[in-house]
C-alpha cells in the first residue's frame, strides 16, 4: 500500500497526437516521490540543504494506457527496496475510471555536493531509519 | 553500429542539482529516433501524414554519468528488434570525452488516429521493409 | 479581483541557478487560466470539442521575485479585455509570504481547426456571452 | 543584423493544437542568446563559474505564424540595449519560408550567487567591453 499523489494532466503536457508525452510522467513520477517522502518526514528541500542530493540511477517505464488533457490521474508510489545506499520506488498511476495508465520504476543514489556517493546509513542514521521504517520486517538493513 | 545524433546540453534542461534533468534525456532519445528514422527514409512528419501514430510503450533509461549545461553529447541509436507491430530502439549517450552517460530502450507500437493497432507488415509493407532492412537477415520478419 | 489557482513549484522545473526556469512560469499561466476559464463553464476540453482552438498570440511577463523548489505560489488570474475576438488574461504570482514574484500578460485568439480566425461573438454567442460577463458593463461587447 | 540560430522543433514540443506550445519559444530564445554570447567570446557556462548569474527580468514574445513538428527554425538574436547593469536582447524567429513566426524581447540584469546586483561595469570591466562592443558607439556606456 502505497502514497497516492493526485494530478491533473496539463495542456502543456499533451503532444501532436493529443495525448499526454511520454516524458511528462517522468515528472510525476518526481511530484509524488517528493510529496511521498514529505508525508513521512522526508523534505526533500531541507534534505538537500543537510547537502543530500539523490541523483536518478535508473527510470524504467510501461505505458498502458493513455493520460489525456485534463483527465485527474492518481499515482500510487511506494518504497520497493531500500538498502542503506540506494533505493527504489514503484508506481502505479491510474485515471479517473480506474484503469491502469503506466507502471514505473525509479532507482536512486545519493551524494553529496562533490557528486561522491554517501551511504545514508552511515552518515545520516536518522534518515536511514525512516527510510528502513518503509519496508517490511525482514528486509530491513 | 547505429545513426549518430548529436546533441548539446541547454541551460533549460538542467535542474537545480546542476545537471540535465534525468527526464530530459526522453526528448533526446526522441530527438535521436526522429533524426535516424529520417535518414533511412521514414520522415516521421509524413509517417503521421499517412495516419500512422507511435506510442510509446516503455522506456528503460540508465544513467551512467551526468550530463552538464553546455556539453556536446552524442547519442548513437540503433533498432533493436522490429517484429512488423512493435520495434525496439537501443541508444547510447556519450560525452565529448568518450565517456558513456547513459543507455536506454524504447519499444513502440503503430496505431491510426483512433488509437487502433496498426501492422506495418500488413498496412504499410514499404515502410515495413525499411524497418525489416535494419534487422540482421536471419531476424527479419 | 480573480480568481486564485496555487501551485507548488516542482523539482524538475528548477534549473541550475537553484531557482523555477522562467519558462515554466508560462505553463503555470496556461494551468491557472484553464481552471479559471472551467470554474466559470468553459471547460477547455468541451470547447476544443467543439472545435475552438485558442492559440496564444502575446505573452509578457514581468518577473520580480525568484520562485524555488517545493514553494507553493498563487496565481490570481482575470480577464483584463475581451471584444468578442480576443482575449486579454492578466495574472499576479504571489508566494507564501505574499510577495509578488511575477506579473504576466497573455493576449489569446479563437481560430478552428484549420486555424481560420473565429468570432466567438457570431459563431458561439453562449460562450461570447460567458466571456462577455467577466468585464464591467461598460466595457461589454 | 544579428546572430543567427538554427533550431529544428521536436516532436515533444508540439502540443494537441498540432503546434509548438508557445512556452518552448522562451527555450529557442535562450538557446539562441547562449550561442551568440559564445560566439563573441562570453561563454555562458564559463561566466556562471566566475560567479555570474543573469536572471530574466522580462519576456515578451508576440507569436505571428505557428511552427510545427520538425520544421527548422532560423532565430536571429541581436543586443537592443545594455547600461553596464541590464542587457536587453532583441529575437525573431523566421521558417524556412522566410516567413516571421515570432517577434520576442527578453531584459537580464547580473546577480552573484547570493542573488545581489552586480554592476558588469565595475565588477567584470572586460565583460563589460565586451557587452558594450555589441551597441552602436553612440549608445555605448
Amino acid at each position: 500500500m502505497g502514497f497516492i499523489y493526485q494530478r491533473k494532466a496539463a495542456y502543456h503536457e499533451t503532444d501532436r497526437m493529443g495525448i499526454i508525452h511520454h516524458a511528462n510522467y517522468i515528472h510525476w513520477l518526481e511530484e509524488a516521490r517528493v510529496e511521498y517522502l514529505a508525508s513521512i518526514g522526508m523534505n526533500w528541500d531541507a534534505m538537500e540543504g543537510m547537502g543530500i542530493l539523490s541523483p536518478v540511477i535508473s527510470v524504467q517505464v510501461d505505458y498502458k494506457q493513455p493520460v489525456t488533457f485534463n483527465q485527474t490521474v492518481e499515482i500510487e508510489v511506494s518504497v520497493l527496496a531500500y538498502n542503506g545506499n540506494r533505493a527504489t520506488f514503484g508506481y502505479e498511476i491510474r485515471n479517473a475510471a480506474g484503469q491502469l495508465c503506466c507502471r514505473a520504476q525509479t532507482q536512486h543514489c545519493f551524494v553529496n555536493a562533490a557528486f561522491t556517493l554517501l551511504s545514508l546509513k552511515r552518515s545520516f542514521p536518522e534518515l536511514h531509519e525512516k527510510f528502513n521504517a518503509l519496508m517490511p520486517p525482514d528486509e530491513q538493513k
